[in-house]
């Protein structure tokens, strides 16, 4: 037996060891119990790969994403145990790690019930309680094919090696490229084989590191995402790795689907995707409008005030615009479908407003004099999204951006970035956003157009404006379009979710495409630097973010009703008609409810439709000239002089205050 | 020789007369120069008809439509006849009257030139004052097609007789229905054949009856309006009862060619209409999106004070949504084609907002009490108009309409068209409109759908509201739509054209076609009635419309810059600055002209923008804390203090004054 040298990572830590031939990666971290894998020159490895000489060994622990990646795909495997355990029949398709859990796919005669997934789970249990040991085993095509005769899914994988299966439909876990493995389950006592599945690994040791799972609904899907393909049913599970991780996580999804936008969207009356119209393709009604248009009033204002120049243009343009911008060279993919007029000349919708911006740029000479230009539009956009990934008016086939595109000299640019960045954090801070991160996409060496020296300029000058705002920088290394670099800003909502927001992205294409020029100070024509933002991003999704944030309580500025009088008795109409009036001459939105309901009924309904407002008046009010709050959070303050009462809900409604 | 027994009218008189066999019309109005033809029977004869036994004759003047018709027909002959002296090879096509006017085309081997016209001119001045005769024969189809061997165009139309000639392409003025005539024109002296033309007539008794007219210019056109023809050159002229008359009307095209909306968008940097994008799909250019930004906020806050409730919907669906509404049935020529998405399903632009706005309706159940119930929508439309007929923004094939939507009981619409119809009229009022007259739309016996009953209701109710306006009310018998009465506002400019401007339409097929309920105070469902009303018809007509109304010079309310500032010297800009700062926190949309130009040519530049208001300071109006007025019609006034200037500008803008 001799011996290996190898180097165990732990960032920032290199440790060199000499072990015995046959030492395991497992041997190596012995006695820490929260590493599940190992790294090997930078590929995932089971703890009972043996290292060999040279080898840099770098821990998995369980909470990292690899780390989790893995126990949710043991966990599937498990749970596909568990159904073949309980129904014989079942033929296994894939079974991926996914976002926060995993999935298995089932070729079964009659889709799971929810009793089913209890069966299953308790199944389950049983395995991880058994500790069977997850085995690799390396097989030659015609032996696993042989192996897995009775698996239809897994012999046409075996056909896929190395050829077109992909990360995208799971696929690659089952297979990858390279050798073809089998993890065989085996009893922990006597080695016997409970199961097998084709896998490319990595797993756990054993189904006792499995801490906490959960298997949460099934679904009709399709073998390998196609409509021509055999429809199968996809049981989705979510694994952690504790108890409390699991119960945070069944938290946030209860939290989550208490505030989808979808479900509170319906309830509140604010809009709706008819199935008329088309997925992706919202109706607001009256009470979306409100808060729709109060958020774009707000915007515009801040814009107009920041020298924005606001436009209108149509949404159906000749191709000949997207020849010339590039956009049917590079995003034909995304654009609906071409309409042909005038017998011949193909129509678009448009995916994107620049274009036009730079047409409205170049109808006349421009001086310097005139520079930065920034030209703002509420733009609204068409974009083909597969129907599978439409969600919502998060991801719609079409939305308004607040779309703006600044002009401007290079020597303004880093002035210009930095003024832009303060003013898109500060106004989505005051929509209610306040915790933020920016990310900082950098030039692909491999993809790009303009000299290094101009993406130089234009990445440190978008660096150092974010360096400036004192949050977190991420860098997306080459992650940058070929046109020029981006800083994004991502938002986390009040549970903790990012959602990308703003971006701010530097061009130097478009003005050479559409040959956009100035006249300087010198007479002499250049080229303007191209700035491309959106600050919501989408007005329909911003909306959606918004609704989802505030779980529908918007605040007083953006409630569609901001204040409903109740009557203690119908006496008591008049006199809050009298109050309401007061408010109206503010320019406050404010219903008495007259229906023939009781007052505490009242009460309950206002609280439903999240109204910020609630006034209250008797006998005793009205003789005082008074009012009674009950404000949203149940919190009651009597007999408030009239005028108090109206001063304070104004001045609450121009501060966006958050209430 | 016996007699005949006839009816002369002279509305409302009628006189009977006895007269000898052979008498003509002539005969009839002898002494009367103004009468130029008669109507027997209601069809328009030649003053040189023979009237029969039983013949009602009416004399048809020459400043009536028709008279006007048949002097510009008789030009328009005249014209052809001087075109085939001075060119013997150019063949004939068709010579109608038109709006103002008329044209004749030729096949000519080279386009006349503007030295062409004036010979033809001249030649027809000559063909005037020789008084030749028209003369009517009627022909045997075959004898025409002998005698106009040399006329291929004329020899086709023969063909056509009583087919497919209709009133569009003009061919029935040549050919009409049954009998083939001839028209002579004939040597005033020696009876002598000068020159022929097919025609249906009537015409002139001589040419020395034409009083006035003017060849306009000339233009290509393809024989019978279709592409796949030959090319024919086209001149217009334009012909009138005095030469005064046509002295006024060549002043009027002057002044509409000076207000032309095209011409001034550009000239103001107002808006554009890219060749890239597309004819009828304009953009707004920053000073145009305020003037628009403007109309639409004015008319938003009215429309909010009066209960309209706002909602947004997508310019795209699915066709399924149209196939509902009808649209697809009988609008479809009006459309964009379909794109085709997901694999078969065919998506449409909108060409109407009301499907979209009925799905709102009935996105959840409706009670009575929310009736009457006012969606409104700045909805952005699009609608195929083939290119020829496309027209700046008069024209479009994108349009933003300002369309609402009012679903009522039917005990409400009376109320509602009532209060409607003043709002309308108001609101145009306001801005700068006051020449109004209504139309009311009846049913079409022949083509309706909805009760006798219903109709009679809902007209009579349309009929009284517009009495109440105490303005002229013109009918159009038979004229609605088939799915119910309309009434629309005409209203005239500054030049005295007139505009259609807002319509509302009763429509009692949607709601029915979408299955629209409430639930009434008895507890039962009932079908709304709908009215569709739109006020504008669509911004950027309205846009188009205003800027020829006020050619340019916009109300300092909608002006996009409301003030200038002209400092004397450079050394006074700091305290304009000042006077900017003032107006500006007051909500004034206030420039300084800094450029390099002396203060003449700052007042010139500022003139040619149609800016409302200047203000001038020097020496003098800084140490007095004033300010020089110069007003947008030259007028001048010194010395105003800063102050008192601010709240003359601030108050003209709030009371929407007409500077």
């Amino acid at each position: 037996m001799s011996d290996a040298r190898v180097i165990i990572k732990r960032d920032p830590e290199r440790e060199e060891r000499l072990v015995a031939t046959g030492t395991t990666a497992a041997d190596l971290f012995d006695g820490d119990r929260s590493v599940v894998a190992a790294r090997v020159g930078g590929v995932l490895k089971d703890l009972a790969y043996q290292v060999a000489d040279g080898d840099e060994v770098e821990p998995v622990a369980m909470d990292s994403a690899d780390g989790l990646d893995i126990l949710r795909h043991s966990t599937a495997h498990v749970m596909a145990q568990a159904v073949q355990e309980l129904f014989p029949e079942a033929k296994l398709g894939i079974g991926p790690p996914i976002k926060d859990g995993f999935y298995y796919d089932f070729d079964v005669a009659v889709p799971f019930t929810p009793d089913d997934l209890k069966s299953i789970e308790k199944k389950m249990q049983e395995i991880i309680k058994q500790g069977q040991r997850f085995s690799r085993r390396v097989v030659a095509d015609d032996d696993a094919r042989a192996e897995l005769a009775g698996e239809p899914y897994k012999l046409e994988l075996i056909g896929l090696k190395g050829s077109d299966a992909t990360a995208d439909d799971g696929a690659n876990v089952e297979v990858g490229g390279g050798e073809l493995t089998i993890y065989d389950n085996l009893n922990a006592k006597t080695g016997e084989l409970c199961w097998k599945d084709l896998c490319r690994g990595p797993h756990l040791p054993t189904t006792r590191n499995i801490p906490a799972f959960k298997l949460m609904r099934s679904a009709a899907a399709y073998w390998r995402g196609s409509e021509k393909n055999k429809q199968l049913q996809r049981v989705y599970g979510t694994a952690w790795p504790s108890k409390d991780a699991l119960k945070a996580h069944l938290t946030f999804l209860e939290e989550a689907e208490k505030r989808d936008h979808r479900k509170l969207g319906n309830e509140l009356d604010l809009f709706s995707i008819p199935e008329e119209i088309g997925s992706g393709l919202a109706v607001f009604h009256p009470k979306g409008g409100i808060i729709r248009r109060v958020m774009e009033d707000y915007s515009r204002r801040r814009h107009e005030e920041a020298g924005y120049e606001f436009v209108y243009t149509p949404h159906a343009t000749k191709g000949k615009l997207f020849e010339l911008s590039g956009h049917l060279d590079w995003y034909a993919d995304g654009m609906y479908p071409p309409m042909q007029l005038d017998e011949g000349v193909d129509y678009y919708l448009k995916p994107m407003n620049c274009p036009m911006h730079n047409l409205i740029y170049r109808a006349r000479g421009r001086s310097y004099r005139e520079l930065p230009l920034r030209l703002f539009e509420f733009g609204t956009v068409y974009r083909y999204e597969k129907s599978g990934v439409v969600h919502g008016l998060t991801r719609a086939r079409g939305f308004t951006q607040d779309d703006a595109h600044i002009y401007c000299t290079k020597e303004q640019m880093a002035g210009e970035l930095d003024s832009l960045l303060t003013f898109v954090l500060n106004l989505l801070r005051d929509y209610g956003l306040e915790d933020f991160y920016l990310e900082l996409s950098t030039k692909d060496p491999e993809k790009f157009i303009g000299s290094d020296e101009d993406w130089e300029e234009a990445t440190e000058t978008l660096r150092k404006a974010a360096e400036k705002q004192n949050l977190e920088l991420v860098l997306d290394p080459a992650g940058a379009a070929f046109y020029g670099p981006k800083i994004s800003v991502q938002a986390k909502d009040a549970i903790g979710r990012t959602w990308q927001m703003s971006t701010i992205q530097v061009d130097f294409q478009l003005p050479q495409r559409f040959e956009l020029e100035y006249q300087g100070a010198d007479g002499n024509r250049s080229r303007p630097v191209m700035i491309h933002r959106a600050l919501f991003g989408s007005i329909e999704r911003f909306f959606a973010v918004l609704l989802e944030h505030y779980a529908g309580a918007f605040p007083a500025w953006l409630a569609p009703v901001q204040v409903v009088g109740i009557p203690i008795t119908d006496a008591h109409i008049p006199y809050l008609q009298e109050v309401a009036a007061k408010l109206r001459a503010k320019g406050i939105r404010v219903e008495i409810d007259m229906a023939d309901d009781r007052m505490q009924k009242k009460i309950r309904n206002a609280q439903k439709a999240k109204v910020p407002y609630m006034l209250l008046a008797g006998d005793e009010d009205a003789s005082n000239g008074a009012v009674s709050f009950r404000y949203r959070n149940g919190e009651q303050k009597n007999g408030i002089p009239v005028d108090e009462a109206v001063a304070e809900i104004v001045k609450a409604v121009e501060d966006r205050v958050q209430v």
